[in-house]
């Protein structure tokens, strides 16, 4: 198994140091990693400037590709240039910080897998669930052992990769793994105001993530409970469950029918 | 009508300039928008550092907030902390390049009118697909105001939104617009090498929008047929067709099933 491993905290982060060696127990692990902390990216591709990448060597040998980029822009940079063989799969974490419900959208950890899906391989994301950055991660990468080695078998649909989050519990109160949807959770937003010394306000996103409509199979609830959530998640946007009734909403088939040009200002 | 409009690629463009027009036939409107060009970002939040908020001066009047931002950001500082009522609609354009197909999960454009969604504000984005930057985005604006002008019509599901990608065509060759559903175009990724004058390597991202699979009724085939798509996207990225599968399935079963800590290294 030739793994690639990648992450959104950059690659001097613990957690992806602990990842690196779980993924060890499986097979030959390459890390292309971003150079500095990336949380909160989402998909974001650097398109408007050049990617560099720089050796990162930890305990005085080569750790990996430090790129000055973002989670995606490691995988495709990584799979498409610089490795001399395909991965396997692609492994992206352990994230410090939960991305389920609404954060699998904002989370550079999942946009990473995400692109390894799009790329063809079996991907996966792992995250801790808590923000403590002297978390204990040996947890975490036993689950990510025990999932990752897995990958494979599990023939994941082309388009669908897994996400997978951690209780921060230990290891003898964790539960389990549990297949989950992802969750209802949402984030209620708030901006700290400050004046800066010029008078001037300034803005800082702050925010409480809170629970909207629990669902009991949902990975918000089940992380709760002391379980591993793993929810295989897509890129297929697509509300299908609405499609018929927007293509006969009297709003839209006035206009959908309109002949070219009939009526246009 | 009081309605948001942003963009991503910042309050300066053109696009943006011909949405505030259109949407000014409809209601009160108020621009909040990056105060640069910020495509490719996908959903990203700026969490590490603070937001500024600059009035930017159009014709000799104020057009709209500048933001230090992302799309997302714009819509979650407007909507939370400068605005003093709340929009009804959010809309998000005109962007320069289609978001059909995958390009909508990298879209600044479409993860503004996301956040709206998310804040339970019906929202759309609306993308003209060409790079041509002198592109005639009348046609375009026109059909932004078809559809905002119903949006609250339509009574969106929670979560919600649509992706609207107009034709780069003449209004006279313009076909009409279409219910669709995403594309599977896909990104052939390549990174163009080159050396710089230390003698080391730096990758610019490039790369060819391929057709893996045509949809007869997918977003990226009806515009290329002279249709504007209208695609209804949510953010619920759980698979739900292989959640049985995965409950189910041996490799996973097995570790799952598992009493907690029996096995575990």
């Amino acid at each position: 198994m030739y793994i690639l491993v990648t992450n959104d905290d950059g690659i001097d982060s613990a957690g992806i140091h602990a990842l690196v060696q779980a993924m060890r127990r499986i097979g030959d692990v390459v890390v292309v990693a971003p150079d500095r902390q990336q949380s909160a990216v989402g998909h974001a591709l650097t398109v408007a400037s050049p990617l560099r990448a720089t050796p990162f060597h930890r305990n005085g040998e080569v750790f990996g590709f430090a790129i000055n980029g973002t989670p995606a822009d490691c995988v495709k940079l990584g799979v498409s240039t610089l490795l001399d063989r395909r991965p396997d799969i692609v492994v992206s974490g352990i994230n410090h910080g939960s991305n389920t419900s609404v954060n699998a959208i904002y989370s550079g950890t999942v946009s990473a897998a995400t692109e390894g899906t799009l790329m063809g391989i079996p991907s996966m994301a792992v995250s801790l669930a808590t923000f403590d950055h002297t978390a204990d991660m040996s947890l975490a990468a036993d689950v990510a052992y025990d999932v990752a080695s897995r990958l494979l078998d599990l023939q994941l649909p082309a388009g669908t990769l897994l996400n997978v989050n951690v209780p921060p519990v230990a290891k003898a109160d964790f539960k389990g793994l549990r297949i989950t949807r992802q969750g209802h959770n949402e984030w209620k937003d708030a901006y700290d105001v400050r004046i800066d010394p010029q008078g001037r306000p300034y803005y800082w996103l702050t925010g409480e993530f809170v629970t909207v409509r629990e669902l009991v199979d949902g990975d918000d609830a089940v992380v709760a409970n002391g379980y591993a959530a793993i929810t295989p998640i897509h890129y297929e946007l697509t509300n299908f469950s609405i499609l018929e009734t927007l293509r006969s909403h009297p709003a839209l088939s006035e206009i959908c029918s309109r002949e070219p040009n009939e009526g246009r200002s």
